[in-house]
């Protein structure tokens, strides 16, 4: 199984007043994790955006173990979960400077067209990127 | 089992390049909606704070059905899904204009001290709030 | 001048460490303030979109005179500033439940094509709207 | 003159439906190239913070020349446009992959207690901060 690892721009923007980061900003660090893992194997979301498809959130799993505070490292490692025709999850952790394990979660997502939100087979329309993910994902 | 009802007010800032609302955004309006129950039952989670305690949020699932674009009403509903000493889950329906079920999900809090984050028995330290939960809750 | 007026939602969401609304929120206020104003007047953002135009912004100004809290009611104020063939400016007042004066500012916008960016005149594909804001401006 | 030069992560969430960066996210990033800037001389907001002080933001200016896509390398260019005894004005140029100037702006700051919010003398109680500033700033 491949794991890519993320370090987070982390903004005072991201925190709410309970001194912590808000519950919600991690799905941002979600996000740029798994654009960085699709760029580690050598493709870009971008383009596929470009080519008239997009891949938006199905369903989101997080579980918060551990707050993190303005000023500390974080780390987001991202990997295939599940790889489908239909339907890819990808699994994280999110890791402070200390290597504490404070989240993790899950996101599963779909390729649709950009134009009409149909979903297509990333098997068919991905072929490439597609068998590079069975290749990393976890067994 | 009581059910509040929030309309959400839906701001440009909130959508991104697919044309719909960014999925992490739902979770803000879950906020919305817990904040508006919590209201609805005759207290406050501002006060809750200044009587030195928060709630974390510990756990989210949330499931996209549909996506929802600028311009288009949105109800958050939010019942208590489950209600224990220690963990209080909240439920949550996000409802077009239509009356179309878009997502659906949980959120699973504790509360703890402010000043070092540990946990306080929710029943103990507010008792009538807890005892609320207890009647509306899911049966 | 016509000055019209929106109650804000304040989101935990958008609050940070020093336990005050963080800054950069004020503007999508702003842009709730600024919907609120066209809709007032008969227009909508989302239409002249679906149109093919689009008003982004060209330039930002804002002065911060006391802080927001979570739990304080906001109120936004929005007028026309200025109104040109090419360039609107939209003024604005941020209040607290007080009445306080809690910042101010404006926010100049042009109106351009969606698909390539180019300013068009507001006056000339956007007439009825266009004299509505005269009438209505600063005078 | 230093200026202090801050590559910026940029994510999917900061987009809108005009396929462009939404203008509120730039003032993250001038928070971020800020915050570098005080690093790169040897300070930390952070640490500012921990000792009872905050700078909240006093007024914002910001003008946008050219739109910002997902996909673009963004670099934000930060300096000290003034230094007084009580405020200080940071000055930005937010820069695309190929150089050019997309927007720029100023944030003015005062240091105040983080327990009321009153004013202080930045030279007064951070002099060896005050002096860099006075050292690198605009001449």
């Amino acid at each position: 199984m491949y794991i890519s690892k993320k370090e987070i721009q982390v903004s005072y923007a991201d925190t709410d007043m309970m001194g912590i980061i808000y519950h919600a900003n991690y799905l941002k660090w979600f996000e740029l994790g798994r654009t960085q893992l699709i760029e580690d194997v050598g493709y870009s979301y971008a383009e596929m955006e470009k080519s008239g498809y997009c891949a938006p959130v199905l369903k989101i799993e997080i579980t918060y173990k551990k707050p993190i505070r303005y000023g500390e490292r974080v780390m987001v490692e991202t990997w295939i979960e599940e790889n489908h025709g239909l339907k890819t999850t990808y699994g994280y952790h999110v890791v402070n400077g200390e290597g504490d394990l404070c989240a993790f979660g899950t996101t599963r997502h779909a390729v649709v067209r950009k134009d009409n939100f149909k979903p297509v087979q990333f098997m068919k329309y991905f072929p490439g990127w597609f068998q590079k993910y069975e290749e990393i994902k976890k067994k």
